[in-house]
């Protein structure tokens, strides 16, 4: 059972992170240290092409790992990215994008993970980026 | 010399690339391969503990990328980010983001280069991110 | 079925790449796009902490990408990396290490991939190492 | 000055990393968060299409970030590479390779920096290799 609830993520993202309103992100589950996040399609995402933006994409890869890490460990705002690598394999149609979203690695200190991104509805065209990402864990946390 | 104006990406940007705008990025100079981009400092992209989410800096950090990649090759607008990496080295305060890039390597195919961001005014507190990323170059342009 | 034997890559191996043969790297299993290769414990691969240095594993997860690009395109002996990102994430005991390969993308010109490494006997506490990598595959080659 | 003398470094190297010494790596200068390495040209090196091996170049690369961490903080030989990330540019022709490495930000518990490669007496060829990594460094270390 993941150690926060999707409301209370919502909840706190709402407050703190405006960002992830903006872009429209939401979760569609939770796990223990694994998530689906999701971005809707909107025309100020497009980029030359026609095709979904890098930053968009990983906006929402950075976003599935904080969901994943604080469904790991709980709620622990401060955690923060201190490397993040995306790979974009193919250009995605204009529309929903899916992030599925696993910790690797959680550490006391560190929590390292990989997000696939799919254009939703078409996972069988494989990944159209794959992210892998590592946050730090503030010390002293209350368990 | 660059071999595309300031004024043209930006044109390019008002038609192609609504991320942009939105985000309020600008260029502050440009050379052939090179670039100084300016985010401003907004609350929307503000994370918890105050400092300037990842997304953010890594949304600048592709545009200085296309703007140098850009400056070398003319108006290749279809030009894509296929790897970007980045390090997170410190907390920026609120407030505007300089990124400095320069490509490493510019092939037929591919362009490499790097970007480093900083606090504005904040220069000699080291860079707030240090990001690397290739761009892959359709075949057939005008040369 | 691989397209691409066991034996065909390890008499390439002999043949083109003396490297293999002197970290004593080899192929267990091989399918259609992944494999799992094993580097056996030797002294010289150690660093300071009595553990399994950086390189060596890095060594062995570019080995088991070029094995995978191998196994899906066939006799393809000009294949090169172009990025390889390693994530250590523990530090392995001396003795053996075990890597796991799937290609993520098999695309005309490039293949991407990621490599999980344990130690050998405990995959269970979890990989030691997890390395993503993308192969540049020449073009005109034969299918 | 660095806070360890190339003496100090290759004795530490010859003691407890035997990986340098296969290899044949050296020091040719070390300043203080900075050096420049060299690896010899070896047969052993190559790979199919006579270029230089990716895993020697990035061993190349790992041991320019250890002489700079060490050339930093000292004899502080448990630190260890989280994060290597090579990007190949080019493809190196036989012969010898030269590092230069520079540390971009050094913190109490991680130092991050960069590392070109470049074919001895071809540097203005540009690099054929450029690579990022973070080190990190054991807590309590004296100063």
């Amino acid at each position: 059972m993941p150690r926060i609830s999707k409301a209370e993520i919502e909840e706190l993202c709402a407050q703190a992170l405006p960002w992830v309103g903006i872009l429209g992100l939401a979760i569609e589950e939770i796990g223990k240290g694994s998530c689906r996040v999701r971005m809707p399609g909107k025309e100020e995402f497009l980029r030359p092409g026609g095709t979904v933006s890098g930053p968009a994409l990983m906006s929402l890869a950075d976003y599935a790992m904080y969901v994943a890490v604080l469904s790991a460990i709980g709620r622990v705002e401060l955690a923060v990215t201190t490397n993040l690598t995306a790979n974009f394999l193919r250009r995605p149609k204009p529309g929903a994008i899916i992030g599925d979203c696993r910790l690797i690695k959680l550490g006391k200190r560190l929590a390292y993970g990989e997000v696939s991104l799919y254009s939703e509805g078409e996972a069988d065209a494989g990944p159209v980026a794959h992210v892998t990402a590592t946050y730090s864990i503030p010390p002293g946390r209350v368990e």
